[in-house]
């Protein structure tokens, strides 16, 4: 089969045309990959980060972003039929740790991820367990299907901190920023404000719902906010920049008694006002990692079939995978946002 | 000053124009009135029937919706300056039991409410205590803020029940169950489905935002809406029409583990299956009465100024005072839905 | 292998000194049994009435309490190995549906019961899904281990109430609800009563805990306990007897705003009074179901950790499997209350 | 009035026997004040550190844990009557904000304290706000009523964390850290680890309750801690410290998905790895700041009248006011844990 994968200790992947077809476990699904989503993971795999060369194995085949069609069951998996249009969560575990066992399987100690961990999707075929598979509505199109798992995290974010009839701030639009915004506009948030500093990506906020976006090097947003929000402050905090003075800003920003979830990974440990921003203010934090195995699976299936999410203008790009270093490219470049690459479909 | 007071033991309100003004407490507030709102309970006064006359004391001011102006506060009130543009929840209690010192006042077991067990709203002023004084934001306009406390109900429902990014049966699209309609909708549900024997009633639930709305008496549609859902069910039923049958049809089409509000009033004690309905099905079920004092009165405020509540086909008819015959009969014909009376603007 | 099978459609059971082991399939597990608990389930089994009539297929072993040793596993089985001490979840699923897949597989659509719907554990061996095995900590003996089916009913009920710092009534101190008033002490509750018309049972929960019982034959108890609870009424209400009056009176002891968790099933439906007991009241009720897969048995683990669970009083007898008959005519009569038959130690 | 005064910017307090009564206004409530406790706050207070250099005004009467009887009330006062026995919340504010109106007035943003912000209870009388009261539960001797302040911390923190049935790690017992020992077992805490440098408060902690405690220095203790909660950790961390190393520690030793609830105060912002501890774990961190109002006083009723709070070894000692130096220095030495001073009564 056709494959990316990971061929040196170094940047970039390389296209292989004849890569063998992963070997089907006796609980294990195979799909035949329809489209690929590139992530920001992604990025860091193709320019071969400290991160990606501490954890990724030379050799896999890498991409976790996909739909596509049940091709052969092992001998013992039972749940889904051959021909199934799915999708899949990339997270796998043994399913015996507290968290699997009781509705968290996100955050198992075990957790393995394809196309870090072991083989990806960015292949003509690609196996994962019987257990992961998430059959996607008929009313889903494919080039959305492809890109749930980074929609799951936007949506888990903002479930996790619930924004039903609250005033919202999201701190830096990225990809799955820009996704907040929608998702947070559908799941019921009254008011979005974001932050971000690239004008490009202000605008996209706005767009999508945000009732105002900032650029954070100018610190005067911060009482603005406070003010329209009866001087008291933002409900809810989404951090979705990984950057330490967006954090103090969005704690600044936010209510005495708000909730702050945190999705954005921090390059390393900085200096953090316990006292101000949290004890005193009787604020909840929440971290978030993945996507809940499997209720925001359900949650996106509702939220898209409300017909409210604004995905079109986040999903810029597509290209098919012979053409991935120009897909990559895209997204590294800035000048896309999402970027699919099609490989069956 | 004027007052319409309910003058004897019978139907209908008389219209005085000369009622002495309430005297104000050193603790309370008075109100000159702007506009008022008839609710369902003022036409069980109206009609003076079993209830209305085994709880309303004869020469009362009725009405308990409104918005206007602080024209005095007493002597030891400090919260609120005169001028000030208010509405106010109608139910008062004496905060000391253990739900009014917990944020649960609306649950207080010594309840007395505004136009039913003292003096009301329907006049040119009213007195309250300061305590349940709520300034309205600048942009929600006369009209709206007459019938917060209804729309409060609504959102009472929807916030306890919690819609965002879930399906949601509404049984019963009167009043306020038009109003959950869109409250749900901007709350964040991602499909709505609603039942009704009026075929006008349901035709504007769809206008407001519902998916679908079924007359009740086939019961062809449960078996729908849980084939739609997953075949499992709507995750929520916002129970407000107080009929027995409406109330199983929602647990029918609730699925397992599904979060049911009710807020109807059932004319009578009825059979109910807990083994088949709750139990076996793992449902949680919440009894719903007026307001939460006060967070469902700033949740109000969120979804006014999220923009998104529809309510100008809801508030039907206004009319001045002075025609409040032709307003209560408005609204009890059906021809109206929420129906106002200007008394100072 | 010995087994004890519903041999017939009518009373008793039939011990059958030669049945065939169950096969292990691809990913199940064979347990081999140690000790096992008659349930009150088992009783309608026994008995025969219209319940087990319409659902117990003639043929099957029953029983669905147990701990015992795995002796074999499926081909695709990975979880646990051989020589594990394990109990097991009864309700089994295919892990498909929206409960099973969010940690809630308790109330799974599909659900089959061991013992009831398939083979259970009244035998030498009982095979049971992967999925369903529970490890068993050292610390916690056979004889309780055997009980973890209907303690954890127990502990499901008092944990969705919550408890902790609460007053708790229970109405009904069946085997589950001794198990609940020793559970809610252990889980944190402040003050618990108790009704049952059995004055051993009421004595028995005094001794596990409760700080009164009462009989529900004279309704002055409701007003000692309101009285004594704020002049409220108690803050959490356990319905263990299945009982209509029963729950009646306990929602009349039950404050406002307070929360119901019932687990009784009731005979048939039976009127109630939804405005004065829930809606007027702000009450919160929950259908209680089974265990939750497995946050309830890891709560029952650490409330057997703690220590402060008191379960000799209630696991009166034991009889080896051979003595099933005196086992439970035991149960039946009364005179013992849980009663555990020894299989294989 | 007997009073003690902070009399100058700078160490001690002063005893002055003719201070003026303080003047009660309409809604405030005089209380004769039957015995007080001291707490850390006081410690700052009395070594004038810069803390209670930049905020306590001099000249106030300090102090603002207490119990007495109320000897008279406000004009517009109505809720409690003179001669009641009762303790009082010592933060108050004007119950305007989103948080006083909701049940969280404690994080209110205009709170000010008793006995720091004004005028405390370190004298004859002490006056607050009617709202303040807290009437004191027939069964609470004094000399606990006195201390229902800092017990409110304790009791907020426990039950905001959420501990039945759930492993517990105190990082830090000092007096609050103590009660909380007590209070997580009484709430229904499955098992409880601490973590002190003093060999006097873990052997105190482990009489009250805790399974072990150890020594933080070593930090062995981690991965044994992890090791008996089934490898995974403790599911909930109550830091009481204000120390950064322990606050690391306890998320070290915390499971993924589990509880941190924050009281301990830290004395300047440290390096925090955000991703590691809370990120990647997916866990919640909530910020503790007083006591609810009025949650938290009802909760610590419901475990005094449990009969299960252990004090007896937390209060050590109890002086006349007139020895309020060796009170302070019993507490400031160490070696008494919590000092009660007698005013009258």
């Amino acid at each position: 089969m056709r494959a990316l994968i990971k061929h040196h200790a170094g940047t970039e992947l390389k296209f292989v045309p004849d890569h063998s077809v992963p070997s089907v476990g006796p609980r294990d699904v195979l799909i035949k990959v329809s489209k690929v989503g590139i992530c920001g993971t992604d990025r860091h795999i193709w320019e071969w980060d400290d991160w990606a060369a501490g954890r990724i194995p030379v050799g896999i085949v890498t991409g976790h972003e996909f739909v596509g069609t049940i091709a052969a069951v092992g001998a013992a998996a039972t749940k889904y039929p051959v021909g199934l249009r799915v999708s899949a969560e990339g997270h796998t575990t043994a399913w015996k740790d507290y968290n699997s066992r009781t509705g968290n399987a996100h955050i198992a100690a075990d957790t393995k991820i394809i196309g870090i961990d072991r083989d990806g999707c960015f292949a003509d075929y690609v196996c994962v367990p019987e257990e992961n598979v998430w059959p996607v509505h008929a009313k889903i199109p494919d080039k959305v299907a492809a890109v749930l798992d980074p929609l799951g995290n936007a949506v888990h974010t903002v479930m996790a901190a619930g924004v039903s009839a609250k005033s919202v701030l999201i701190t830096g639009t990225g990809i799955i920023g820009l996704m907040a915004v929608t998702v947070a506009k559908a799941a019921g948030a009254s008011r979005i404000f974001a932050t971000d500093v690239s004008p490009a990506r202000r605008a996209l906020a706005k767009k999508l719902g945000a009732v105002e976006a900032f650029d954070p090097r100018d610190n005067a947003w911060i009482g603005e906010v406070r003010k329209t929000c009866r001087g008291e402050g933002v409900d809810v905090l989404l951090e979705m920049s990984g950057a330490a003075p967006a954090l103090n800003q969005g704690f600044e920003a936010l209510r005495n008694g708000g909730t702050a979830a945190l999705l954005g990974i921090f390059k390393r440990p900085e200096a953090f006002d316990w006292n101000r921003q949290v004890i005193f203010k009787g604020c909840t934090v929440l971290g978030i990692n993945g996507r809940k195995m499997f209720e925001t699976w359900y949650q996106m299936e509702e939220l898209l079939l409300s017909g409210r999410l604004e995905l079109s203008d986040i999903i810029t790009h597509e290209f098919p995978i012979e053409q991935f270093k120009k897909a990559h490219e895209t997204m590294i470049s800035g000048e896309g946002i999402k970027v699919v690459m099609s490989v069956n479909g």
